[in-house]
């Protein structure tokens, strides 16, 4: 039997027990460089030195994956934090999940992010793969390298399928 | 009297006494995520640990300066790196100096970034704020928080405009 998950809005105060919203809204903020820049400070908590790790940048370029969309796995990073930031002003998809039993529908939560918002999943949060409309979305990475096994996976068994 | 500063395109080998160009051409990179993203790994030195230091993300909106962009001020940040990604896809502007007097034309660089080119500054390198073309430009920026004075600047007293 096919589920289905529901997906609704991303907002800061929806992902708080999954990691931060990286946006504008409710940011501190105040002018740099002569005036012409604000800068939006400091946007998410950022945790990506345990054991001997470092923080690198990376970019993530994604296909879009057939609708309607079907889950395939969830995976975390148990030694630090993970940003994702778009890099086209397009809505994405992201799919989280509580600790307890990341493939059950009942634990799992579907948002959908608009192409001014990133998110950073806080260190051994359960998460989908990366879910995109669009051809060649690209996103900027802040995530950790260093010593250790930093990736679990869980792959589901049965069926569900995002909201179309 | 006004002197002319020449923008040539940016290129990582022009830029490497700087710091790091963050772009696809020439990276590492691999399938990831069931093959749906191709992950263009590690793409620029972050140095942002130093003296106490931890690595922030933020978000910088910009807005354009008038035409002919005058240069006003040098910075460098001495205990970190700054990176600058664009979250448009439109070209922008890069200023840098050797480290010898950042003010004398003979020092500066200028360069035309494409809307998929970050940049990475070294630490202590010497640049100007900003400049884009466009209102409302956005960049994300992953720099140094942490104990210690970060920033020096020095100001024109020449007029140097930028090519046109």
């Amino acid at each position: 039997m096919v589920k289905t998950l529901n997906i609704t809005p991303l907002t800061a105060q929806a992902f708080a027990s999954f990691g931060d919203v990286v946006e504008l809204a409710g940011a501190e903020h105040f002018p740099i460089n002569q005036g012409t820049t604000e800068r939006y400070h400091d946007l998410a908590n950022l945790n990506l030195n345990s054991v001997g790790g470092k923080p690198i940048v990376s970019v993530f370029v994604s296909q879009p994956r057939p609708q309607p969309i079907r889950l395939e796995v969830m995976e975390r990073h148990p030694l630090g934090s993970q940003a994702f930031y778009p890099l086209q002003d397009r809505d994405w998809l992201i799919v989280v999940a509580k600790d307890t039993d990341p493939l059950a529908l009942e634990n799992l939560k579907a948002f959908r992010a608009t192409g001014q918002q990133g998110i950073n999943y806080a260190a051994n949060v359960w998460h989908h793969p990366l879910l995109v409309f669009d051809a060649d979305s690209r996103f900027l990475i802040i995530d950790r390298d260093g010593p250790g096994d930093n990736c679990e996976e869980q792959v589901f068994k049965t069926t569900i399928h995002l909201e179309t």
